[in-house]
């Protein structure tokens, strides 16, 4: 018989498609470049020169047989070695190869590291808003998603909430910061004090609580500043990262778990996640992509664009009257919507085009995202449609 | 806490690994040139210059925002496309894109078909010998795998056997042609009598018995043969691919599972699948070595290697009196141990710096494998180990 857990996810239309089905079928009436296609989170610079210099070269210089031979199933030692050193050098931990994993991306390095640190009916806390995939991710393992409600002052964490939630049920907590959807950074300060409430926590159960730091936008911060390094303030924490965003390589399904040395377990974990990936058939990413990867583990695409939308789009809706907090970093924002019902008011941003998606889905109910990986010249042709929207469905402001 | 099945299974060393680890040592001190390491399943022979250029081209000509971008969830329509054309060309079968779902290797394809056609607690049943990998593979998806023993006369399938092991409890039948350890080629009239079995037991019991079809030898058959196409005698399969023998890129990660058009539920199993990818993080192969593929999906190294090796080995172990089975394709053979416990005998073959692995793990008790993917050169050189071994340990023969 056909899976019907599988099946019935088929028939759950989200917003989200339903929202950019439309986009798609309106470009055709009026020409994409007409649609302000606010909805998808796809990077819109290409990928540095180097990545494809170093594919090429891999592909021109290397004997096949190693090129495109099997990867040992905890990953290539090499990749893993400059990944490594990467780290260390950016962020002062002394990482070891046997620390890293290679994985698809930030999605299979976060299907490895929750199987990792969580037993069948564990709970996995996260933190509104979250990217909504996050419940499959978690769900399909046999832990339980419980979600934390937003700080809606500024989108750091609800510490209040957070102590109530962090049961003895709780056996790992997964952020995500830079934030999708919020734009947020969390702050040394939060992240220093969610360390102390997962330390404090652990001691009263007796147990280690994992924190599970899902990272694809940590190279997209604004105003000159700098993520802070999760790990640098917890040890037990598997640090989830994709080059999908940085590198402007979505579709080449690269990342890697890279476990604390200090972490509870550090010496088998890597190991743990190569069983983890025979059941769930992962078995390493492409070993061409993370040759290329490897060699290109400190560039970065040209991410500038990315700050230079978010200050058009912030401005205009603060001018509007809008109320949002300022992304420190991603290429998302999320103000709050003019009416209780930020689905009906992305259905009436439609009108003008503009294609925004509501935040339910974030666990952000009368919020609504926009992401703004588009060309700035289309962000500035927006401006004026966003203002006509607002203008005319809400009244003057 | 850290997952405590994960981390018993690090414990458990295979038989497999310490021989592996033993060729590896025993080559330091005598130069690997002279151990004949025949446990690994590793292609021996390089890609095709096609596979470099083709990806060479794509890197060179192609928008890297297309190029790198995101695959839609159930994969790229052109690659999809071009696989769908190559089946039908070759098996005559009306395959759409839709159907085709690429995935990480065979061992994603299993991952996702296991997941799309059982629940929790169903049986699959496969057929010794079989890939000791099919046992994680089953049973972490929370079916639970069944073994019908073996037909040792010519190990195609003992269908006494599996006529009884066909419950109402099983899901899905998972075979292995050519096969993984035995080298054998099942038969027109082997999957005749299989796709018979499977519909006299599907009407018996109201429903669908799926086949899944794990074929990544399929481009290694012997005498000038071809493998029969499972799917051709039964509507009901899913057969997985990978493109890691054919093209001898094992690393890349590289296949599909091709839906029969007329299997229960074509229509929605390839969505399904895509949504199996969100809980267990595989999202689509690279993209780029998707499209690398497509261009070159007709291709094969040259794969004749193979059976000038298994030719030599075939003499050499009928010359000296054991019972071995002809394989018809792939790059094992599976002959009789010379005594009962086929571990002591691969034992007593490292003598001779002669790495075999017993066949136990493959359910195969009293046989021994041997992985014949080496220079034809290293082979002709081992003739004389294989004699001498034979001779010395079990007398003149």
């Amino acid at each position: 018989m056909i899976n019907p857990v599988y099946r019935a996810m088929l028939s759950r239309k989200s917003v989200i498609r339903e929202l950019s089905e439309y986009a798609t079928a309106r470009g055709k009436e009026i020409g994409y470049e007409n649609v302000f296609d606010f909805s998808l989170g796809n990077p819109s610079v290409p990928a540095p020169a180097s990545f494809a210099e170093a594919a090429v070269r891999l592909l021109r210089n290397e004997d096949p047989m190693r090129l495109h031979g099997y990867s040992p199933s905890v990953g290539d030692p090499d990749v893993k070695e400059k990944v490594a050193r990467s780290l260390e050098r950016r962020f002062g931990i002394p990482y070891q190869k046997e620390h890293i994993f290679p994985t698809s991306g930030a999605a299979g390095a976060i299907a490895h590291a929750l199987r990792a640190v969580t037993e069948t009916g564990d709970e996995v806390l996260v933190f509104a808003p979250y990217f909504p995939e996050y419940i499959p991710y978690i769900n399909t393992t046999g832990a339980v998603m419980r979600s934390v409600p937003a700080d809606t002052e500024n989108f750091q964490i609800n510490f209040d909430a957070a102590e109530q939630a962090l049961t003895e049920r709780v056996a790992a907590v997964l952020i995500n910061t830079p934030n999708n959807p919020s734009g947020a950074v969390y702050t040394e300060e939060t992240l220093r004090r969610l360390a102390e409430l997962l330390r404090r926590k652990s001691a009263q159960y007796g147990r280690t609580i994992f924190l599970i730091s899902d990272e694809p936008y940590r190279e997209i911060v604004f105003d000159g500043k700098k993520q802070a390094y999760p790990a640098s303030f917890y040890p037990h924490t598997l640090t989830c990262y994709s080059f999908s965003k940085s590198l402007s390589i979505p579709g080449e399904r690269i990342g890697y778990v890279a476990v604390h040395p200090d972490c509870e377990g550090s010496d088998v974990l890597v190991p743990m996640m190569a069983q983890i990936s025979r059941g769930i058939g992962h078995n390493c990413p492409s070993s061409l992509i993370q040759q290329a990867m490897a060699e290109t583990v400190d560039d970065t695409s040209d991410l500038r664009v990315y700050e230079t939308n978010m200050n058009l789009l912030y401005d205009t809706f603060t001018e509007l009257g809008l109320r949002v907090v300022r992304p420190g970093g991603t290429f998302y924002i999320m103000p709050q919507a003019l009416e209780e019902d930020s689905i009906a008011f992305c259905r009436k941003a439609l009108k003008y085009d503009l294609v925004f998606v509501p935040a339910d889905s974030f666990e952000a109910p009368g919020y609504f995202r926009a992401a703004y990986c588009l060309a700035t010249e289309k962000v500035e042709r927006s401006l004026d449609a966003i203002r006509r929207f607002v203008r005319e469905t809400y009244g003057t402001r």
